[in-house]
């Protein structure tokens, strides 16, 4: 695929992801490690309860570097002085409305922010217990809801980072101009190769006898539809074609 | 936003997620919540390393009932034997490769999928460290690959499940209630048909003598990789098993 680089190190210098009084180390090290597998680096953390923290490394795995860059702020309004566009998770209805978006329709916006000359980003994440304040959110430019089951609605802080980062990346990803299809291996077979392959299976359903166990018309019509709609390949086409050509040799021995 | 509310039922009903050979338990029951958060709570286990377990049900936190729910198999092949559709989650390019899509892609088929009358559908994560054999990524029928960064593409397996529990319910709140896709005449078959299917063609390449003619491992995995994507239904499959037959009847003859 041909993936448009300048935006995924856009993405990588511009996107701040910014943990607000996190309780557990553990978690932040599994947010590093999420965001690292999305190729956001650029950690921020508000008051975190215990970091550093060795839970924390532990948890990051290969993203330990994501934690030892991050820098730590005593409240979230110093921590986002400077930045344009602030996006705040959020799990609840507030009474006074927010313009608040799912992950796919934020990150509409946070691509098209990085892509403009203005500078950071950041996304932020409130406690593991309670989430952001009214006051945190009210920092906030947009807020993001991520749909969950009202039966158990609370994530894992790190799996709403995962959410947020992933589509990020996927958005980044299929960004490009026109779409690539998939590439295979062969290329399809063409029609007449299709046909072909159809006739010479009609053939030795004829020499093996086998219409008499079915109605004829609709077996052939049945097998027809299979190798029209499979769209087989070339060497899938021919494969088929050489079983059973070396099936007619065996018969008439 | 109106929701489908058949839909989120549907799902809850006929999505499976499977786990495969998966080492640490807490891994099990951070999946279990990133599910529950979800609305998805059928969880299938293949040879977990340690279950039940204390540190699964830690983890699990308010979704320790996908945990007590959850079923054991020894192997994947006789997990997804009654499956229609099997995705598998893969990071490999594999050398023959497998039709491959991405989250949001395969997410179009299993919603579409639970709109029709067909039954069960299955998602399998492999081995936290090694993901699924080869032999059990050609159960499936398609491949999802979740897009993560080159310097550091590897996910944590609940992380993974997240992703694509997410994308389900995103898709379903915001599917549009029209929009269906064409009836079929016929059930797909299942997985253990098309697996008796190969089997029986394979014998069959044996008894006449077909091998010598190529590569017979390129051969039978091109073979297999055909009946998996073309997704016979279960008359088609039950026309080329009565083919085969008759062919070695003939041949015995």
């Amino acid at each position: 695929m041909a993936v448009n680089k300048d935006l995924l190190k856009l993405i990588q210098q511009k996107i701040h992801f910014i943990l607000v009084g996190t309780s557990h180390s553990g978690n932040i090290g599994a947010a590093a490690r999420a965001m690292k597998n999305m190729g956001i680096n650029k950690l921020m953390l508000v008051a975190p309860k215990e970091f550093p923290h060795k839970k924390a490394f532990f948890r990051a795995k290969a993203a330990t570097d994501v934690l030892e860059n991050a820098t730590i702020h005593k409240t979230l309004s110093e921590a986002v002085a400077d930045f344009r566009l602030v996006v705040g998770t959020s799990a609840r209805n507030r009474k006074v409305p927010w313009p608040i978006v799912n992950p796919r329709e934020v990150t509409e916006e946070v691509i098209s922010f990085c892509q403009t000359d203005l500078d950071k980003i950041a996304i932020v994440f409130g406690r593991e217990d309670r989430g952001l304040t009214n006051e945190e959110l009210g920092l906030c430019n947009l807020h993001v809801y991520i749909p969950s089951s009202e039966e158990y609605p609370s994530l894992n802080l790190s799996q709403a980072v995962q959410i947020i980062a992933y589509e990020i990346r996927l958005k980044a990803l299929t960004q490009e101009k026109k779409l690539r299809k998939q590439k295979w291996d062969v290329p399809l077979a063409k029609n007449g190769e299709i046909e072909k392959l159809i006739e010479h299976f009609e053939e030795l359903m004829q020499e093996i006898e086998f219409y008499e166990v079915d109605n004829p018309r609709q077996l052939l019509k049945r097998v027809r539809r299979f190798f029209k709609r499979t769209r087989l390949d070339h060497m899938e086409a021919n494969i088929f074609r050489g079983v059973m050509a070396a099936i007619q040799k065996k018969l008439k021995r």
